[in-house]
Order: C-alpha cells, then structure tokens, then sequence
C-alpha cells in the first residue's frame, strides 16, 4: 500500500452536509487504517463563525451515529480536526492562510495540503481564484485541489470554469470529482475487463449485439428540488455518472494502468461517439403521480420548491453509436431517470445469437431471426447497485424430468434452461468500501485514475451541448413506478437488464 | 417427449449385478414415468434356471431398498417383468424366441424388441449369431440390440466384433454403450458448447493455451481384479470415457444435433489425432501400499486374484495433439488412474493470458512470461462428478482491505484475486438423472446419440494399439493416495483441475 505522506486536508464547506455525511467519516476511516496516516490533519472551514470545538462535535456525533467507538473518535477528533471561519462573506482567505501555516509549523508538517471545495458550484471559480491569488496554489510540498460535481452546466460553463482553475492551477493538481468513479464495481470493470482474457477477446463487435446501461431510481426529487429543477437529469446523471460507464465499458485497453493512459482512452472514446441525433436518439420524460411499491407518490410538479409548469426532465432514455473499429454498429443504449420501479445500477451486455440454433424440435438447425427460430444470448449484466456483483445468463441443458425446462420442444434430450453464473462483491469480500473514502485515498496519495481530467469533462460536455440547448424535444408524462414513458420503447423496446435480486419494487430510500 | 412405443425389453444376463443394480431400477423408473410406457415389457433370460417369480423376486427386493413404495413395486413385477431360462448351455435360442412370440401375443405388441447384452464381452459375438441365425434380427416392429463396453479388446477384435455383427444387424439397429454418454453432464457439453454463442467463440486455438481431462478414481481394483488385471487401465477407461470426453471437447459444431450428425464430428476428432509418440506422449503407472485419506490401502499386487508379478497399469497420463484448424498446436492431457486421491472427473479448459499484464506494481504493463511478469490466466472447470457443474475462474479487483487479496504488488488499488463463478446442475435442477435411465430411454425411442458408431469404437481403438501392444514402456510406481508417478510430471507439472469442493480425500466408495 502506498504510504500517505503527512499532509494538511482542507474542507472548504466545512460545516455542509457532505462533509459531515461522507468527507468526515471517510478521513476518519481512511486515517485510522493506516500506520503511515499519523501526521495527518484536517482543517475545516466555512463562513460560519464555528470554533474547533463546534467542528470536532458535529463529527465526533456523525462518527458515533455511524457506531465508530466512543473514546477513539473523541480521541482522534481532539488531535486531527481544526476549523477556521472564513468570516462574514466567506473571502478572508488570509485568515485560512494564516492558520494553515501555524498548523504546518506546530505539527513539523511539509507543506503538502488538499484543497476540499465542497461548496455550491457558483464558488468554485471565486475560490480558486482566491487560493491562487493568495499563493495557496503551491506550497512546498505537493498542493492538491478537489472539486465536486457538477463541474459546469453545459460545455461553455466547463470550459470557462477550466479556464479560470488552469490560471492558478496545473491540471495535476486538479482532482474533478464523480463519485460513481469511486465505486468499487466501476473500478473493477476495468480489472474485469483488462485482466480477464476472457472477456476481453469478446469484447467488440464481432461478438457484442448491444450495451444496455441503466441506472434508475425509485426516489423522486426529495429535498433537492431547487438545484434540480434547474439542472436536470442530463445534467445531474447522464453527463457525468453514465457517460463515465458509458467510457469505461467501450474504451481501449490503456497502455498502462496509470491516470493519464487511463484517461486518454476514455477521452477517445468520447470523440468516437457520433453526435446524438436529438430527434431519432433521445427520449425525455418527467414523472407523474403513481405508485413506486405499495406507496402513492406524487408527480414531479407537485413536490415541493417545483413550480407547476416546470419542464424539467427527470427521466432520460438515449442510444449512443460509437464510431471506431470496436464498436461500430453496436448500439449503447440508455435509460435513467427518477420514480423508477427499483433503485438499479447495472450495464447489460448482451452477446450475438450462435450463428445457427442447433437445438430445436427434431435435431434440425435453424437460423435465428428467421421466422420462428429463437436462440436465447448470452448476457452479461454488471450490476453496481444494488448488491454490486456479476451475472452471466448462458444456456444449459435441462434434465429430463420436465422441471424448469423452457417447454416441450418435441426434442426431449434437448430442452434449454437459461441458468446464470453469479458473482457477488459482498460475499466474497464483506462490505463494499465507501466511494469517497477510495477517492480521498487517491488524492492524499497522489493516483488521478479516478478523477476527471479537464478535457473528459468538456468532451462530456460537447456530446450533450445541442441536447442541452434545445427546446425541440417533447417532455413526455410518465407514472411515478414505471420505466418510463411508453415512448422509449421507440429505441428499445425490451431491456436486457433486471434487478440482481428480489425485483419486488420499493420506495423506501435505500 | 416423444412416445414409448410398446416394446419387449429382452435383457441377457438377467441374472447379474448390472440387471439389477441398474437396467431393473432404470427400466422401473421409466416405465412408470410415461404414460406413453403403458404397453412394455421386460424379458430377463440367462442360464440359470429362474422362474418368472424368481426374476420378480429379485427385482423386487432391488426397488424396495431404493425406496420405492412396496405396492407399486409389486404391482409392477407382476406386471412387466418376465423371466425365461436360455438352457445349461445357455444357447436355447428357441425357448427364448417362442416366449418372445408368445408375450407379444398376449400383449398386442407390434414386434419392437430391444435385446439388451448384459454378458461378458466372450459371449457377444455368438449370442448375435444366434439372434441372427434364429432371426431374431429383424421383426415386424423395430429390433434394437445392445452391447455393453468392453467393445473389443484392441482395434482388431473390435473390427471382428463389428464384423460379425454387421453380418446379422444393420448400424442402425446397434447401441453400443459407453454410460459415460448417459451422463447429464457429458450430454450438457454438447449444449454447453453449441447452446452458447459465448463459450464456443472461445472455443479454439487462439484463446485457449491446453485442456487437461482427469479422470481420477480413489479406490482400488475391489472385486474386479479377474476382468481388470487382463484389460488394464488403457482398456478400462481410456479408450472409451476418456476419448468420448476428448472427442465431445474436441469436436467441430454438428450440421445437427442427430446422432449421426455429431457422431461424425467425433470421428473427424479421432481421425485428427496424430499418432501417439509412445516415449514422449504417456506415462504408466501402477499403484503401491499407501494412504487413501485416513485409511492404510494395500498396493495394486496385494489385491487378491491379481499375481504378485503383474505388470498391469492402473494409471496413464498422456498427451494429445489434434491436427485441425480449430486445435493446431494446443496440447489435450489427460491423466486417469485408481488409488488416486480423490473421486474426480474433470474438464479443466486454460485460456491463454492476456497479452499484456497490466495489473502490475506502479502501473507498467509487462508481457507474461517474461522474467517475473505473471498473469492469472481464465479458466474453465466443468465437473461431471462428483458434484456435477462448471466453474469460471477469473480474476476481480480484492477491495482496499487488506483480506484475500494476492499480496502487496505495490499498486494498491488494483491488486487482484481469483474468483469463481459456479454453477451446480443439482443445485439448479435437482437430483441428476442415472445414467443407464437416459440411455435406456434413448434405446426405446431410437436415439443413438449417445452409442458409439461402429468407426468410432474402431476409431478410438486404433489411436491406443500402438500403446497396447508395445512393451517398451515402463510401468512406474506410485504411492497410493497420491496423483500417479513423478514421471508423469514430465508431461504437465501443474494441473488446472482441482476437486470442486472440499478437496478432503476419501477412501469411502460413492
């Protein structure tokens, strides 16, 4: 394990709710599990006028809330935790700068800091600026700065808001944040793809029909009506979280398994994918009251903070044509949204047809896709959440004692059952770590894998610019608990992907 | 289903161990399963002077003690089963014939007569004869005949074999018994592999680098050491099971799944196999006094009937080489043996690594098989016992906390651990089928699937009658209890195959 070099983390929205919730007991966990995390501190800091002992007792209840012992988080927030207001209008970057120094000085540390900006997008540019101007933009040891989604709200924002982080920033000190990318199954997608053979030799077009990513909700908006209202789901799901799967799944074996080999495949696979044609490949949609399990829920424009006539979109379904000697002519195609039957991350491949079905009535071939001739595929289907793991549905032959086989085919021996081979993180390994505590690791230990560079995100960004900007597309009603409005079937009408487990559909937040 | 059509079961050697620890109960189990059976018979005939109570009797005794309920058993006896004695000579063909003719007539039967040859392989050729001559041989219905293995004893008294045969029965009417056949598993390789378009993409000499077929017994010689010391290990399991799974592993796609179809894709196997280098290709063995898990086994010349100076091998590990498009190039092991240290019949299937091992400390790539650059290659289990099933062996990403993973490599995040993905027929589908009730019904409905053809058997003979007939081969000793002789490390030093689970030796029979 790479050792963490001592070094000074600073959280600037120090007293918001993420870092309560995820930054807090991240370090804490990350810190505590490692020797070589002993001169680490964190220092918090916002415009509220808090001491460290407001900012070590917010956490210390969070640490304990989470069932960490009584005497080690008070110990632990006691010795790492500091806070520092920012003052009224949250700018006296001189103070922060002042106390960063006395800590380094008392603690003998190097000068190696992290920048946290866990704050509202608007703040990101301003603060960075501040940093910059102040020097805080390099110190004498490594200077680090991490910035939350969503990074921009369309390819003009992204591109200035680089623009305005590159005048004090290099782009290695740059760490862009999308937690999906901390997941343990979407880093092992690379693995299960570049270190399995197997996989990988059927990993095109000769042997792939169609990707199908799909990550759906069965929550509606809750408390974030007012961000999401003006955001949306493109901006809030597809062009960060999906368009990262949708990179990992399709690129190249990297040259290396390093950040930038990384990154610089998945960048090509962003400029290989053809422009969506708006009319033809997207359909939009908002959800209406329904039933999500046994609970009636609202429509969207019913909850609360969401004006009445609101367009917003909060469902998308989407096909993606990827033009390189991969993928061309495997469709990828997309559905997401909120008020979805189940909460369900998961990417289904779905493999060809065998070229002649050997096994029908009588022994004799027939040649799927002609009039009557069924070949079940094989399918692969790669499930992030929940109950993270793998599946691969394949064919095998049923016993003759008429259970469970697909039917009576007039060829007794040879009757199919689809069975599948699974996977499961959790029962292999115990508990799954949290995505954010993965990713604060990288950044204190220096690894860029798992972050955004500058051009993914504006290429990211240019896919869905005209999609963004449009007004042409319908917003089609669909009920609260469905899979959409019935106009995505348009672009495919039966999905590969199911939930891993009990498909019983909820509505209690998970 | 197809229909059972009414037939006479005419089974020789009515009085032995296979008729009733087998044939009777899988005879039982099928008839009362369909009521298509509704108008079928059993004839059991032998020299021994039984009455049809006597055949009951015995029949009886053998359902009851496999749990059968007492009145259904005896309702069927009396029903089904029918006895008539051959003579003192056991050649009174005519006895036999009239009481065919006369149980046909009492039961309406329309002529359709399986004769089942349950008999030491000396007498096959001349109770043929006398069928034929008597013309027993063809009927106004259908006329089966079957002939359990050994089928010969090398290529030539095989051809002879089907050479008097072929006097007296066409091909078609021949149903030469290889049990393995009637094995779900062995039947699931023909779905396996042509059911799914996945697996038979990787079926060739691009992805896959060897395949290594065990076939291991724990226990010794028993009671069979009269037959087995004359035929040896070559003959008792090699020419028949081992080459039906190497040809099935082996085979082109069939243009159907009809016997004959897939029966001529097995032939083109065997005709593919280059000649055995005697000297470099096998490696014999015979087992000595030592462990079979907890328990102490005397060695191969302690058995009783077996002569203190015998040379008869009990182990074989040789090397194939197919020379065909699909397989140039990549080796078939096998190794088979008894007193070996579990019960085990496996297919293991090695996938080649990936080019370039890129799950490497610091993240450079390096190319397997260079100087300390290791790549976890895929593999394939499939398990015919015990514990039917496949296993898929790859390779995930060990989550960052410390457990199962191989070990520090220095790249913290993409350290990787071997996993598998299992699947267990009786897991899904229940209790497994018997053998001998697949084929019995095979026979009754006319499937020759899974017999052996006439060129098969000879076929398969031809490839070992160098090995049989030479004597410049050393038959090395090994430890009972142990994977053979060291010498037959000279061939494979580390074998794939692995007992599925709890890989604790046994000396229990099973």
């Amino acid at each position: 394990m790479p050792s963490i070099s001592p070094h000074l983390f600073v959280v600037f929205g120090a007293t918001g709710d993420l870092t309560r919730r995820k930054l807090i007991p991240a370090l804490y966990h990350l810190m505590k599990s490692r020797e070589s995390a002993d001169n680490c501190f964190v220092l918090g800091t916002a415009r509220s006028d808090w001491s460290d002992d407001t900012f070590r007792e917010v956490a210390r209840r969070a640490l304990r809330d989470a069932g960490h012992p009584t005497d080690e988080v008070d110990a632990w927030c006691a010795q790492r935790l500091f806070y520092q207001c920012l003052g009224d209008s949250g700018t006296d970057i001189g103070a922060l700068q002042d106390r960063i120094h006395r800590l380094e000085a008392e603690h003998s540390l190097p000068g190696n800091r992290a920048f946290y900006l866990s704050l509202p997008p608007s703040a990101y540019a301003p603060t960075i600026e501040r940093l910059g101007d102040a020097g805080l933009n390099q110190s004498d040891g490594w200077t680090r700065v991490v910035i939350e989604k969503p990074f921009g709200s369309d390819l003009d924002s992204a591109q200035r808001l680089n623009d305005r982080i590159h005048r004090h920033f290099e782009e290695d000190q740059v760490y862009r944040i999308d937690h999906y990318l901390g997941k343990e199954t979407v880093q092992n997608l690379l693995v299960f793809r570049f270190g399995n053979a197997l996989f990988e030799s059927l990993w095109n077009r000769d042997r792939i029909e169609r990707v199908e990513i799909t990550v759906a909700e069965d929550l509606g908006v809750g408390g974030r009506a007012g961000y999401y209202d003006q955001s949306g789901h493109l901006r809030d799901m597809v062009q960060n979280h999906i368009t990262q799967l949708l990179t990992l799944v399709a690129m190249e074996p990297p040259a290396a398994m390093e950040a930038d080999a990384i990154r610089q495949e998945k960048v090509k696979v962003l400029n290989a994918v053809e422009p969506l044609d708006i009319e033809e490949d997207v359909v939009l949609g908002q959800y209406r009251a329904g039933r999500v399990g046994e609970t009636a829920v609202p429509g969207y424009r019913e909850e609360e903070d969401v004006p009445d006539d609101s367009t917003t979109k909060t469902f998308a379904a989407l096909r993606y044509r990827i033009a390189n000697w991969r993928w061309q002519g495997v469709p990828f195609y997309v559905r997401t949204g909120k008020r979805l039957p189940t909460k369900l991350t998961q990417i289904a491949v779905r493999f060809r047809s065998a070229p002649v079905a050997l096994f029908q009535p009588g022994g004799r071939p027939c040649v799927p896709g002609n009039d009557g001739c069924e070949a079940e595929p094989n399918e692969l289907l790669i499930t992030l959440q929940p109950n993270e793991g793998f599946d691969l549905r394949f064919e095998v032959k049923a016993p003759d004692n008429g259970m469970q086989s697909r039917g009576p085919t007039g060829n007794e021996r040879m009757e199919l059952a689809t069975q599948q081979l699974s996977f499961s993180y959790e029962d292999a390994f115990g508990p799954v770590p949290d995505a954010y505590e993965t990713l604060l690791r990288d950044i204190v230990t220096g690894d860029q894998t798992l972050f955004v560079r500058a051009d993914e995100v504006e290429g990211s960004w240019q896919l869905y610019n005209p999609l963004l900007h449009t007004d042409a597309l319908p917003v089609h009603p669909y009920r609260a608990g469905t899979w959409g409005p019935d106009a995505a079937s348009r672009l495919l009408s039966t999905w590969t992907t199911t939930p891993r487990e009990d498909p019983a559909v909820t509505a209690e937040p998970s």
